[in-house]
């Protein structure tokens, strides 16, 4: 068992990641994710596959169609990151990414062949879930994930919707009557928080400036 | 003008964020949100105050509760990324962030007060988004933003939902029957994608496969 996933002596093919070696990809993965996750290893490919079929100097944005693992391979190894608005993430459940041109979207998306996985155990239970995610020896899977490599990636030229391309609409901003903090103001009379959409259990009535208990310092 | 809001020579208070120096930390966002944002300077300050608030060897996760600036500066600054799971993002537009113990959700929310921008022109004018973002002069917002540091800052106690507490469901997967793609099983006999949610224009019909010109290699 190596439940951090590390790499072993026993991947010796010579794999790039966007420009970078194998190690030194796991090196910003583990700095950055925590952890060498299979996910990332597999999503490191991904990226790889889909800068390569890009052409040379596109500007582009990213789409990413799960939360899981992958939005952080494309974080470490584009200039694409959730807080810059370059990436943008549709929840797909889906083990897959686009890359596209930011103004027209042509893109290319990619994703993961489950049948081209069918010859590989270990890694179809991990991909498709199977089994207690304990018992499952990551860094076996990631050196399977090595050995497979690209071949289990396929790729499809895409074509964006219009709401993904850049020049989208600046929204107003206003101050929400109820809590007096900024919001935009097409969101309705007060804010989105106000209106019931807070992540926020609120025991003490309707005001959350009043029950969660401000403090300024 | 200054464009790219580089720290200027003006900015001489000594600031730390989240144990890092200003430009320590300017450099970090750089390499990864692309240029040293205004937002994510704020942001830095954010994670900061939040940190401080936090009892010390708390296990938390991250809700931020926009998608622009704010997860780029929890992502740098926290152990919290999208990918790894620890940082939820619900986007109510509000530019606030909750760092919360991950099981039992006892956490601290950061948010700006605007009525403490009052008396800084520039800063309440790119916070509430006023006038044309191209005439905005970010080195002089970004100096602006590190004098004011975490004075305008508030901070509240907040008690997270259940639904982003740990320890959620392992969701089943499946192959949808018309993509072939793997897709969790719980959201439909086919995958979101082939219901209709796919990020794509679909010129040619309703098989993906066949209309996207799919290639493998």
């Amino acid at each position: 068992m190596n439940p951090k996933g590390e790499i072993g002596a026993r991947v010796r093919v010579s794999v790039t990641v966007a420009g970078l070696s194998l190690e030194e990809y796991v090196e910003k993965v583990k700095a950055f994710h925590g952890y060498a996750a299979p996910g990332m290893i597999l999503g490191g490919f991904m990226v790889d596959v889909a800068l390569k079929h890009l052409p040379e100097n596109t500007l582009y944005d990213a789409i990413c169609e799960t939360p899981k693992c992958l939005p952080d391979a494309i974080q470490l190894l584009t200039p694409c990151t959730l807080g810059n608005g370059w990436l943008h993430i549709v929840n797909l459940g889906k083990f897959a990414l686009s890359l596209y041109e930011k103004r027209r979207g042509e893109g290319v998306r990619v994703f993961v062949s489950p049948s081209k996985l069918e010859g590989f155990p270990v890694l179809w239970n991990w991909f498709m879930k199977k089994g207690p995610k304990e018992e499952r020896d990551l860094g076996r899977l990631v050196e399977a994930i090595c050995e497979v490599g690209p071949s289990v990636i396929c790729h499809q030229r895409v074509q964006v919707q219009e709401k993904f391309l850049k020049g989208r609409r600046h929204r107003g901003f206003a101050i929400c009557p109820r809590c007096k903090e900024s919001y935009p103001a097409d969101d309705g009379p007060v804010c989105l928080g106000c209106q019931g959409q807070a992540p926020y259990e609120e025991p003490l009535g309707s005001n959350p400036k009043r029950h969660y208990g401000i403090e300024e310092d």
